[in-house]
């Protein structure tokens, strides 16, 4: 939950100087959620199905009245988790951003809770203007599975060979064409992305990986894991790494690890031009 | 799940020399549990009730064809955690330690693992011949509270005064009288206890207690958390600790504190006197 206060215009709550007397004028929020992705099918409201966007929409309308569209930075899967999801929403509530909070939360379930809420400029989106997000992702490494993190982190029964991750992790940062890295069925348009940090460390008996980067293609996370645990157990080199992504051939990047060692830490909001700056 | 192995005699496969020839000999063996207390009604066998005890029992007899009792050296309580539990139990079969570990957790449900086997020593009793048991307790100490570990953790949105509560948790140390900190209705016999470490540090936005002592009296740990927490917030002083322990009086103590933040870290087995040793 660093960084993401860089747009905020304060928690005021809303005048009612608007242009329709009796109306009282919209305002656009910024939410910061956490959440446990276990028992979830992931951000996205589907039909019949229990996601964080609807869980969000429906405490929403309970407190305030209002139907409303809550706009997630990133649409995670099933089974992960968010410590700092971004979110916005546009609302006439003229209630103030910290009751709000207490409110919305009186009303989300224990798996799902509000961190806090700013209101930002009009047109601010939480997706188009997201700088930059960081996520992390825990490997167990050892011979027998968890039950107290069995929903956290990923067994690895292999030992891995830190180094060797971390010199193939360097491979992958700075600005770079993740195509070899993407499902491509849900990746659309252009597939170069930044990866400013790529971070490999031992905690324990985990290996934890965090990742920071301009934005993230569709399973990209998550491959780019599944790679660095092919160079842990010996199958590539930090120059095989090197060759997947200039090959841009996704049948030779490592798999797709599971969603439950997924955790998004922080979405960022830079400074930069456009309707979301202050 | 330090120290755990002093009375390890090895993992050898049980040999047919016994006395009844065509009958394979007792074995004792001694197992280290990990498990998620959330969805347990806690340790302890209760009538349709699901328990950990019941959990491995059941294991054990799909994997053997035995009916065994498994005697544990905590009765946690249900929502308690443990990294590190022991017990113990006599069969028959010719499995070794090792292979009888993945046949057991590939019967468990995935919320209680068995870390290691060891065959020990006929008359071996894990809570009898404990010497030392190590617990952690974790306080959430944020305004808000979290999706992510509203099950290990428990919420206390008062700011703490750690150094007082420092203060306080060293009058608790030592060889000493712990009636005040203990449910007198499932406590019999003496309440004398040493508690050999009683640490209070920050990590993150928790506040993690940790405590190792030769034993534990029913609620003494959460008891002493509660008491701790009042310290923290300014209620009591290190002087009113003491003075609490000295009344031997339980109405003078803190509230016991919610299950979830309570894990069982370890059990130790010395090398004094007794059937145990090897």
């Amino acid at each position: 939950m660093r960084g993401t206060a860089v747009l905020s215009t304060g928690c005021r709550p809303a005048t009612s100087s608007g242009v329709n007397p009796g109306k009282p004028p919209t305002r656009v929020l910024r939410l910061v959620l956490e959440y446990d992705g276990t028992d979830f099918s992931g951000w996205q409201v589907q039909l019949g199905k229990r996601t964080v966007q609807g869980e969000v929409a429906r405490a929403v309308q309970r407190v305030t009245g209002e139907r409303v569209v809550v706009h997630g930075a990133s649409r995670t899967d099933a089974g992960v988790h968010a410590e700092g999801q971004v979110a916005h929403l546009r609302t006439r509530t003229r209630i103030g951003c910290d009751r709000l909070v207490h409110a919305l939360n009186a009303h989300l379930p224990p798996d799902v809770v509000v961190l806090r809420i700013d209101e930002v400029p009009e047109g601010f989106h939480a997706q188009y203007h997201a700088t930059g997000k960081t996520y992390r992702y825990r490997l167990l490494e050892r011979p027998v599975r968890s039950a107290l993190r069995r929903n956290r982190a990923y067994l690895v029964r292999t030992p891995l060979d830190l180094e060797r991750m971390r010199a193939s992790a360097a491979r992958l940062t700075g600005l770079r064409d993740f195509r070899a890295f993407c499902t491509e069925a849900r990746t659309r348009g252009r597939t170069e992305r930044r990866i400013d940090r790529l971070d490999v460390r031992r905690e324990g008996d985990e290996m934890v990986i965090e990742v920071s980067g301009s934005g993230f293609l569709y399973n990209m996370v998550r491959t780019i894991v599944g790679t660095l645990i092919w160079a842990g157990i010996g199958k590539l080199s930090p120059d095989d790494v090197s060759a997947i992504l200039e090959s841009k051939d996704r049948r030779r990047a490592g798999p797709v690890v599971p969603p439950q060692g997924l955790t998004l830490v922080e979405v960022r909001y830079g400074d930069g031009p456009g309707p979301a700056s202050p």
